[in-house]
């Protein structure tokens, strides 16, 4: 049986700030990525996320970011490999002992913002990202943007990955993501977002910018709780994926599957 | 035979910034408090105090302070004790991220500053820090000042704990710590501190300010590395406990013997 | 003719997190209390916000608070008199840059949360705001709670001062606000809120918790912009101000008046 | 008469992180950048720093970098010119209630770091630094880079500029600095370096890395605070301008000489 994993990102509220749709995203998902306090989040955010996810019976990431609270992680910054492991280890730590503390073992590691793109074109970034992975917990997985730097420095480390794709991006011959600077970058149109989906999960492929079929290894799509439409966009993805005979598991069991 | 740990806190610098003199205290001591990142330290510098830890076979603990760096977490802050849990856990996660990355096994937790003092007299927040632990790894030690909520709470809810004492305070015949706005609160002969020492290791008592004779549980003597004559002091306690025939193991050693 | 200033706390969006119905409370208000960043708000966030109270001829006023983003400023922490002159000397200097880039000259001066809570009751604390205040612009009015240590720091200092009231809060005897812990602390029904409001402004007296009629000082009275209710509110309360022959004008008039 | 004005970086101290020689470094000069506590510095370090230029009648500067305090403001961030607009005011307006506390006038921004390495190159970034500090107060003198589009693009926007030259550095032919990865890009001969300050100043030259004789604009010289070495050849170069006829001034006096 076909299966593909649902994640979305998670616990981005901050203090006072509010931030998501976290409690009508989560029904739809199967795997969370939780923000670990450098981009967004907070410790007391953080507990209540993971109970969130535990309860709905979600399987936990962490979902590291650049230490730029007020640039929520979304601006590059230079920094070393060496300070990049440090600070990914440092996020893992801190989200796994509220998984310890309620009993849930991690699943995986998805970099976020300007550290997944960074690390997705620069391999020594992306060499950093899985080396801090695999020396706190060999056993959780990297998601990551299919065919990128950072899935091919997991495979070389022998960490287990999963491969992420996009409902509502167009992609280039070479599979990369089409720059949102350039014209038809994001898929506005639902249906064709949904029918992209449906064969980039049940054939392995998408048709790209140039129309052009390309092979694209889909063990994730990436949902968005940001806002009603999105999560109403999850619900309907959600749907026609089950209808269509595809199993909405976590991570974990697809790589066990 | 008599034993004893000696603890300091490492792992204070922070990025540019560079404070206590860790590579010339570390050889002094069996057990180390590194900091998280909320009042002091960084992510790189909490991996390489880890390291350096690791090289020199001394016991890591997780040493958790308020969010507050410009206040070095020295400024009492009123938080929630469900927040000051997750503050906790979280701090714990960060630095046993970095232990298992280094394959060390964390052996306790010591507050920082103002949480520890606060959590001394304050109940609820002494429950909360013990909750937190327990929760995340009930085999870490706390380690907290003699006498103190924190010790009472953890005794209370079956965590292990461990009291800690100071060479160059005063106590009171209550054997609460001299306040500092007090004349005497600091030892500053360095012929009675070493004496003082002495005797609350082998003695288990402590003469208070009043001049009687109090119990006090020594299990470790809190050493500081601020400084050169601090250092100067720590190698002094050190030899001076060993050729009285002390023996200065880490804390997990302690309660094991 | 009976004037009065009516205030609300603005800019207190962050980067990714929008916070407030900025745009829907301020056609409601004549000064604008702009966070400057240590409790909410950014750069942007605070040059934007300028730029709307320009726009709609709102007096602008800083809002300092405590160094907490994570706690917005509401917890209270233990600092010296001179590292909270500092402080609020800082963010006075910083939203004045703002002023001056856009032509407005800044009108007043009104500590936030936890450090206006502290102030109102320590006098050292309101002393050093005051000093703070009086160094940088002796001309910036200080905008606190009624009968509290900051107005009669303000007034002793020379510093030009202002007093707020609530229309949603029950008064003591002495003048106090009944703490939130109490039973009617907070006025809940709006057409009584409206009626205190009005005697507040006209008479300057309140109706005390016991009873007892007692004499306020109502230079302003703080709305709130943190939902659709509360807008509703602070546009009820203008129109009852007005329609009662009370003349809604910033603090700068109101002193000058 | 010949006229050079010396700045150094000051006030770069964090709570409780001692960073610089300051009160060593400020004899020497005759401008201080001061830090503005988003790379460096906190509030009671810049009213601190602010005194001490007072004291030693030091011009003083606002020196403001990213937000970015476990970098220093060393690594590059991408913020977009708006953001980095604000960033400025917003650091330029917290420093000047200090000068305005204790009755000086700002005299000068600096950028730091990236942001004065990014924006000497970015003409964009160059741009909104320029119109950041015209807006707020158009008599401040811009300090940056011999040659780079921060100075042009000051000029171009009439804001008074001042070129800054470097003692231990290298140049190429079109006047920007040898990058520090090339062999001989930073002058370690201190005679050799005497020579080319003593050049820079009197002739308007300096000799490049190819051996060329290139044109330079040098009206102030940048002098480094951060270790005994480095004061001492502070004093030594201040000591060989004066003793051949260069007279040391601050940066308002040279442009008005």
């Amino acid at each position: 049986m076909v299966r593909v994993d649902l994640n979305c990102d998670l616990g981005e509220s901050f203090g006072n700030y509010t931030c998501g749709l976290d409690a009508r995203i989560i029904p739809q998902i199967s795997s969370a990525n939780i923000a670990c306090g450098f981009h967004a989040s907070d410790p007391l955010v953080m507990a209540k996320t993971v109970a969130m996810a535990k309860e709905y019976g979600v399987a936990v990431g962490a979902h590291p970011g650049y230490p730029d609270l007020v640039g929520f992680g979304r601006r590059n910054l230079s920094v070393a490999p060496e300070e990049l492991k440090a600070m990914v280890q440092y996020q893992i730590g801190a989200l796994r002992a509220f998984c310890d503390a309620q009993g849930l073992v991690m699943q995986h590691v998805k970099p976020h913002g300007a550290m997944y793109n960074m690390a997705a074109k620069d391999r020594k970034l992306a060499d950093a990202i899985c080396r801090a992975i695999v020396e706190v917990d060999p056993k959780l997985i990297l998601l990551g943007l299919s065919g990128s730097q950072l899935l091919e420095a997991a495979a070389e480390i022998g960490l287990p990955w999963a491969s992420e794709v996009f409902a509502d991006r167009a992609y280039e011959d070479d599979g990369t993501l089409t720059p949102r600077s350039l014209p038809g970058s994001v898929i506005t149109d639902e249906e064709q977002a949904i029918a992209r989906v449906l064969q980039m999960v049940r054939e392995g492929t998408v048709t790209a910018r140039s129309g052009k079929t390309i092979p694209i290894c889909a063990d994730s799509i990436c949902l968005h709780g940001d806002g009603i439409k999105a999560v109403e966009f999850a619900a309907r993805i959600r749907k026609e994926l089950t209808s269509n005979g595809v199993e909405i598991v976590p991570l974990h069991a697809l790589k066990n599957g």
